[in-house]
């Protein structure tokens, strides 16, 4: 358990806060020193948040900078990743960084970024799309109580603008009802936005009423009144839930040239030399933070077994989905750090088999996916490797985490169930038609579209030796196995299903497309076109050796998708072939708006069901004829 | 004014109770019925609400099913739009559909979708991703109060299980701080979500203590006690702020083979027979819906007048998004129907400038893009054209709002500032480097990425006459004027910038990487290398014409995009040239994660400014001289 000394009384000597104004005012100085150096960043948003970085760098913070992989480091988080001069100004009063390194802010190849990102000792995940910092908190908080079992402390610089956010309130009430007791919010109430004034300005009752409502202690406090900082931070470490301190500050403060005034915002001062001599010119103290000191021994992993994945026969019909659950639970008895996280559709993306064999690392979330991915990235800092599971569709709710995931090289594993119009009469609000595109347009991603379950099955225990945000998939109907049990899928990797040195043309498929182009090859032959046929499961990265064989083999690709034509399969086919154009290539996507239908209905509405697409090679080969 | 026979004062009479009960029972077994013969959808989430809406129906709501367009109806949205049986049933029970439409049910090319679509009277968007039928219904009752100043009630059908959302407590948010008073919320709190139970059961007070936090009316009652409804929903319209009606109810209420039980979500009966008869058999009562009788005069847009640009020199240096901000406030007063939308960077943006000169059609959402969206799906019910404005990053935040007003067929026009490398030192947290990815993969969506302040501000006024989802991509930093004012610009064109009988490669490109362009040819020119340029400004449509024919004149296009390599600018061309190959393609964009640096340096790294582009046209031009 924590030392003694922690949560300390809230009484602070004279001398104590003569040292901890010293440190505020050079907390400031560097702030406004580095901006300028740089000639952009967010000077303001840092003066008025120094005084509570201050006290609690010196008083609350428990972290050794010596060695920031620590287990029992506490974590601190700045979800207004624009007060980055603030934070690294923190680290080099710290010595965790030099002088040096805080005078190359926002330059090229520097780790000081303008929006903090995790290179730096101290800084485990990317902020600066504003709502996104206090769920990821959040992420860590539940990791600490319900995983690593450890009493590190999770706090949340937060700015009042951010609290118009969604996710913030997806947040508050997911620790509130956990009783996230070692998760703190300190938000920075400085009452101007970028463009003028919040909401409620510096009325923190009005913030204090709604985030109590959600289970949370409150404390408003005068944010540069360091005995009340003290005291507001030794109460929020005493309650017995999630505390949120309420600090009412000055944009600006202690430089009068922008003090508490608009227009101030993401810019730096005009006159800097003046304001750091009203700042008390520069300072040089430098603080030893205190390290943590557990009794409690940190949290091990168990060790990584043999994962032996679910076997389905040949011919069974098997949904996609139903092997990912049944595929996860086995994962999870082989890799000791799978979590899995739901949102309230467990039954229907089978992660609710996870859920009752792996009662202790599952997570639910209710119909919250932005706050899901937000706890993936902070269960992942731990070490810990989060498998999410929705409709494909809903990932959409969570775009803008996921990106933000990517900027902060999170590793983490989405599912997302029910893609294509394949799920039949539900309609195109539960059809995921664009993940593909949102998830390949992703930094470093993976992108995964299984067939059948034992691929399925393969497919997930590749997932979890990778790293990077992976997306995999699948499918609410059931399909026929067509790969043995055992088969190895890599990632990158294709399956060539039907090939001949005679084939004249080469289907491109990929989940349930794949079925259905076996089909229409089976048709064509009839007809005497030779055909051939490629599982690309792996979309992104593709199999670029097995597409250009077929190119300069066949000399036509015909790529077969259920999505809309943009940003998917037939894009990653075109740009693999497209800087030596060894063959044409025909896109069967889904261009017109679904509506409800029979499963069977809506691919042949959509022109990518097995007639369709044997229709759409025999109408190529006559023109081939003609113009050949 | 309202008749004063609205707004009942809570008395019902025995027969209007016994009147109400048979109705109740008849949405239900007309749920129940149509369920059945779907063979899918979601009876008991519908059971659940019936007493709830057949009191709404016959007492409360006002519409004139014999007129959906009159201005003076209200407006009703299942935000549950899973309940879509029971509002098929509602529509039934009015004369708006028949008893044999309602029988095709989920059928291909019905009308009644599994979830609700804008193609039925008293049905305005889609709903069936939970969470934003109410941030829509702000929406509605912002235009009401504040633009169409019609006493119209907006009411909208609420899931428990949905109130997890964050959107939902935007919405909580917004309507409370602006007081609208014409919203009313019903809540079914069923207890019961997919999946299991919800995280309050029937603890309506949890949710009470919420929402009046974010100061709501609210009022808690027994959701099958058709007194305590008609009493709540009085209540609610007598109230002088938003009201939610927290209904506690039975899933599945009625039908003891699945009332209140796990494991029926989304599942027609077992014995729909038994099931009907427990409900009291068929009925067949029609009610006439009380239609809306105002003294006051609907609102009349004014007469549409020329939009003329505001006008840029050529060789000026002017950002796009200035141009926008400037062009809108022209825009604005030529089409009275504009309205602007900010969330809370407007200054950075530019939409301040519309915020100024058109304060009345000015809104201002804080920072809740997604609560943005929404409002704009309800502005553009009533005939608004939505322009809103945010970072190109920040779409993302509400990626699944605007692929569901896709889906309804919604009209707005988003506009998206600081895409790309190009914005320099904040870094990649602030830089939209997939927005073109995911707004080209939403269905209908028009896609524009203008270079040059005169070909912005033409382009705006193109928006105002087009359908759908629009996007307009515009850069932080100021770019030559190098069109002249009074330039035309047709949605689906380009432009030939430079071009000349001998070009061996066409240059593709939009926004800043055009600037880019146009130097690298400067540079190629002098090696030798004749080269076409072409201001790709229409990603989508594109000019399929031109860029075919650059094709087939150069035998090789290069496209440059400030953008990840996926589903941009490049996947677009390439999805032109795919069917007969006439050139190869050289696709150049960000394929590395980019930190903070100088918009110089950013463009450097990733490869896509002028010396990257000329260095990479005379690799393959040696490569082609090798080859060929």
């Amino acid at each position: 358990m924590r030392s003694a000394a922690t949560g300390t009384s809230g009484n602070v000597t004279e001398k104590e806060l003569s040292d901890l104004r010293e440190l505020a005012m050079q907390l400031r100085v560097e702030s406004v020193r580095c901006t300028e150096v740089a000639g952009s960043g967010h000077p303001t948003s840092s003066l008025s948040a120094a005084d509570l970085m201050a006290v609690l760098l010196v008083r609350y913070l428990q972290y050794d900078f010596t060695d920031p992989g620590n287990p029992e480091n506490d974590h601190l988080i700045f979800s207004k990743g624009h007060a980055s001069p603030l934070l690294y100004a923190m680290l080099e009063a710290a010595g965790a960084i030099s002088d040096d390194e805080l005078a190359t802010y926002r330059a090229l190849g520097s780790r000081l970024e303008g929006h903090p990102t995790p290179w730096l000792p101290g800084v485990d995940v990317a902020t600066g799309s504003l709502g996104q910092g206090l769920p990821i908190g959040v992420g860590l908080a539940l990791t600490g109580k319900l995983l690593d079992r450890l009493p590190y402390r999770t706090w949340v610089l937060c700015g009042d603008s951010e609290l118009a956010e969604g996710s913030m309130w997806e947040a508050f009430e997911h620790a509130g009802y956990e009783g996230l007791d070692k998760l703190t919010a300190i938000v920075d109430v400085n009452r101007l936005g970028q463009r003028g004034p919040t909401r409620y300005g510096w009325n923190t009752e009005e913030f204090v009423a709604r985030i109590a409502a959600h289970g949370w202690h409150t404390i408003e406090i005068d944010g540069h009144d360091l005995e009340q900082i003290d005291h507001a931070y030794a109460e929020a470490t005493a309650a017995d839930k999630p505390a949120a301190i309420l600090a009412r500050t000055i944009k600006g403060a202690g430089v009068s040239e922008v003090a508490d005034q608009e227009g101030k915002h993401g810019k730096p001062l005009k006159d800097t030399e003046r304001a750091i001599a009203e700042l008390g010119g520069d300072g040089k103290v430098t603080i030893e933070v205190r390290k943590p000191s557990y009794l409690a021994p940190p949290h091990q992993f168990g060790e990584l077994q043999t994962y032996t994945p679910p076997e389905y026969s040949k011919g069974d019909d098997v949904a996609t989905r139903t092997a990912f659950g049944e595929a996860l639970v086995e994962l999870a008895r082989a890799r000791p750090h799978v979590v899995g996280l739901d949102a309230e559709l467990g039954d229907s993306t089978r992660m609710q088999y996870f859920g009752k064999e792996h009662p202790a690392r599952f997570f639910q979330f209710y119909i919250a996916e932005q706050q899901m991915v937000a706890a993936a990235v902070g269960m992942q800092v731990r070490g810990w490797l989060p498998y999410l599971a929705t409709f494909a569709s809903f990932f959409s709710r969570a775009y803008d985490f996921i990106r933000m995931a990517a900027i902060g090289r999170a590793n983490m594993c989405l599912v997302g169930s029910h893609a294509g119009v394949s799920i039949g009469a539900d309609g195109p609000s539960q059809m995921g038609l664009e993940d593909l595109a949102a998830l390949r347009a992703v930094h470093g991603s993976t992108v995964l579209h299984p067939c059948d379950a034992n691929q399925t099955a393969a497919l997930l225990g590749e997932m979890a030796d990778r790293e990077g945000i992976q997306y995999l998939r699948t499918l609410r109907g059931e399909s026929p196995v067509i790969y043995e049990s055992g088969d190895e899928f890599v990632i990158g990797g294709s399956r060539v299903l039907r090939a001949s040195d005679d084939d004249q043309v080469t289907l491109l498929a990929a989940g349930v497309t794949v079925h259905e182009a076996l089909a229409a090859a089976d048709a064509l032959e009839n007809d005497g076109i030779a055909t051939r046929v490629v599982d690309l499961y792996s979309i992104k990265p593709m199999d670029a050796f097995t597409v250009r064989q077929a190119a300069q083999d066949t000399g036509c690709l015909v790529t077969i998708e259920d999505h809309w034509p943009e940003g998917g399969l037939g894009d990653a086919v075109l740009d693999i072939v497209a800087r030596d154009m060894p063959a044409m290539v025909l896109k069967l996507a889904v261009r017109d708006m679904p509506g409800s239908a029979t499963p069977a209905e809506q691919l042949q509405s959509a022109g990518i069901d097995r007639t369709s697409i044997a229709a759409a090679v025999r109408s190529y080969m006559s023109e081939r004829a003609v113009s050949g």
